[in-house]
């Protein structure tokens, strides 16, 4: 297990491979994570959306994590979402990930059920009360239906219930207001991490201390090359590296938006292209997600090939 | 075990009375079923939204199923929801409630992630691949951000998937739509159930089978006088009826909006009617629902005393 | 002139004829408004939302409310949609109303700008005082994005700001508590009026006390025989007629929803059926509504000899 | 009149000062013009959303736009909003802008009534029709219900219909894919303009042509100077101008959100810092806006001092 003082840098959110009956496959989720180390990044996010937690049964998201875990070998944090839609339920995903030696867990406002920002305090304090692991919230209000005001986060960071926040609600107005106010209130170790793939340069301009891409598992050279080059102030050069990235992000619409979700179009691209670069054995997502067709992966394969990845 | 040839009536949503430590507390609920049962209702519903399904544990919801089977004793259909994310979560527990004895399941669309028709009609027949129980689609928008359309629902009731639709949309012309759609495709033995509370007579005015009304927990007797009024043709004795009820739905406003959130209101408010009225031992519901005040519960008691139950 | 003591029964929402250069057709309007009146309606309401008034420019507008009312001539009240933007606006429409002889007008939540329910109040206590005609508060969330609460109406209503409520919200679970909260507060002359098409029967059984149907513009005596037979008890009358008017609002489903919108659809559908029978000489709508091709007219015309009106 | 070859830099949306009986202040919106003029502002928005342009009535709106455009005199650019729900009448603010003078226009998707794509792509082309001036798009989601798609605008731009897009939908990947986009479509004289106020030196940074920042009226100087540290590549300064302007965008919080809504508090906190200035005699905002207290005002006076404005 690692320490986590303060998060920073690029942590992609892993896409979880599976087998064609939806088990985890342990032997390409360890070829991933070598697949990411190998490029620089700083931390392993587990279990994200992108890592199809709301799709997977307990017991295949403890393989998950088990096999992530025993793959980083402590060279970099490993974080767990434990994404679901209530207190206790949570509480049991966060004990699941503590004892399977996660080094922090990513928590979600509530959702299913509407809840009050009075509610979305005693949730996290419930589930922080429950673990000796770092909490980090996570903001996507597409999927929950709620945007955490940088109010409450902060205010959560104030008194040790948070250790940061992995923002995925594109507001980046928001994101900065965070900042901001996490500056202000002198959070020492507290992490501001955006799930953008697309205003990252911006993003650590304006003072994010990370990344959380779910394109990085396709190209995380790409992502750790963006961050190096904010952080040593080569803005022309981050710029054209998120050009680059924002035109292979185009694979997500591999599938016409009249024959499937814009999720299942974006995770099956992610993972198609991950078969194709040889990471993964088997590029299938959990149901109901729908497969992409041949052709989808041509197109896929093509986005690759014009950003020098194939 | 029962089977269930169309399901009609009154079919209430039971809350899933608890302990301190928010275990279930199977006394309680054996209690409920008994009070639900001697006011004639025609069915029970175990583990919906009102019944805390998205709040509860596995273990929890296990046991909640286990003893309303066991209170109910075959005396009338217990469905129970089958409420998760997606498709392999939901089978998991449409697998435990079946084992457990339930006359069938209820399902949501998927939720968290955003589905397209496609992958929702995929989730509806992956589900009801994998039991042998009736499958209730559920149609909450408010919760999973989807709407169920008459379109989907009537395929999915031709090609025997759902054997019915529990609708909580509160979309009364929605619901219209479905009972003429469902007429037209000739489907024997699908029953249209509505969610509302405040418009029952006419729901049953323009042709639904059943209804699952929350508050149908605290005045059961009431809504069984409103179904049968309707099924004789005494349109003035459940208007009245009605009325009466809406009134006493007065008591989900028991918390001020600025405290907590609706949920945590409506649903605390049952809960203290119940206890109040000697049914369930403790008024407590799971995290990060917050507890009515004593001036609260002071309220739902006036609206009990207003309508006649206390 | 006509004083309007209490708004009850069958008051449609005129769709307003158009030459192609968009300018109102007053023959055909004429035309409609005697359409209307043989079949026995109680009011017209001109410029509402199915008669285009948020498309139109003032000038038009004026000629359409001038030629309603010349051609009512005082045999039932006519309404006007003063439907804008904001206070100032709609004073402007209200006044130009009131100039050219309306009954009444019907006004909207502010739209565009976000509103404060302390603002929506300031609105229509500043339209009241800017003239002596009754003034209807008209409820279309969907159009601006504001739902009136209940309370907020009541209180409008026990002040004399408002006469009654035109309701588009589909709710009917709200309007109901509008009637009854109307009726506890002793609101004399204060009239609820549904603007549902499809759950009509329902919402004369719980108490509005008038319809707005756009669809009544097609068949105006379905409707007409449809409010009779709610007042008369028969209910089952009610609701055949009603199923009836259901499936001819199928006709509103003529254009594919993947080449214009549904409001093009809709309200092209109603001028394409008045256009069918004779009533209107020019089925067309206003940009940036699209045209319906000849073979969605053909629908049209299979949905009106389907439902014995050709 | 100004010809816009290439509209750049900062392009504040110019409220619009109000007599008591809410008719144009025009001594006021001179010197709000000069004001703006003396930072070194590169073109004026008059009648935007800040301008209230949803707010007033066509006279009014007119006389606003005389006043801007004799204020400015030909020295930089005036654009005027033509903001209306749909295209005729849009077309007629086209033409009285085109008549007092302006040097373009700006035009949002229709509203009130839904819309499809195809129906926005005509209500644009017909727009353009009616005029000779340049047409810009403004993407307002949160007022318009409608998100205008970069495929949609670039269409538009490659076809000569509009001259560029003012985007305030706050979707910052958004408004970057329309940057890449445009490039890509080589479309010569094409502006992106963001109506961001708080991540300016983002926007700049990635690609956008220019700015029109509501709180430009109270401190143009500080777009200005942001403005131009971006375009000579200071991009610590533009950080810290940026983030001072970021907290002094925080006068926008002199309404308690209970009591009034938004846009009433930012819009009367922008008028109010404007009368504190000395620019503007009467903070006063047109109905249904609610008036600041003599505290809210305090509120705004402390912003001003902590930014060194006062």
């Amino acid at each position: 297990m690692t320490t986590i003082d303060r998060l920073t840098g690029v942590v992609p959110p892993l896409v979880t491979p599976l087998n064609d009956d939806y088990s985890v496959d342990e032997n390409s989720l360890t070829r991933l994570v070598d697949h990411l180390l190998s490029a620089g990044v700083d931390g392993l996010f587990v279990l994200g959306s992108t890592g199809e937690a709301a799709l997977l049964p307990p017991a295949e998201r403890g393989r998950a994590v088990a096999a992530a875990v025993a793959a980083a070998d402590g060279r970099v944090p490993v974080l767990v979402g434990a994404i679901d839609t209530a207190t206790l339920r949570v509480i049991e995903h966060v004990r699941q990930a503590e004892e399977l030696g996660a080094d922090g867990v990513v928590v979600t406002a509530p959702f299913y059920t509407r809840t009050h920002p009075a509610e979305i305090d005693r949730h996290f304090r419930d589930v922080k009360a429950a673990t000796s692991l770092p909490v980090f919230a996570y903001d996507i209000p597409v999927s929950t239906g709620t945007k955490l005001s940088a109010g409450l986060l902060t205010n959560l960071g104030r008194d040790g219930v948070i250790a940061g926040v992995k923002d995925s609600s594109g507001d980046d107005a928001g994101i900065r207001a965070l900042v901001l106010a996490a500056h202000d209130a002198n959070l020492a170790g507290f992490s501001v991490l955006t799930g953008s793939e697309l205003t990252v340069d911006s993003a650590f301009g304006f003072g994010v201390d990370g990344n959380v891409p779910g394109l990085g598992n396709v190209d995380p050279a790409g992502y750790v090359r963006l961050y190096r080059a904010t952080a040593e102030g080569r803005w022309e050069d981050a710029r054209a590296e998120q050009e680059r990235l924002i035109r292979l992000f185009g694979l997500t619409d591999a599938a016409d938006v009249d024959r499937m979700g814009r999720a299942s179009s974006a995770l099956g691209a992610f993972k198609a292209a991950l078969h194709l670069l040889g990471v993964i054995d088997n590029p299938v997502t959990a149901p109901p997600y729908l497969p992409l067709s041949a052709s989808d992966t041509e197109f896929v394969k093509g986005k690759l090939v014009e950003a020098g990845l194939l």
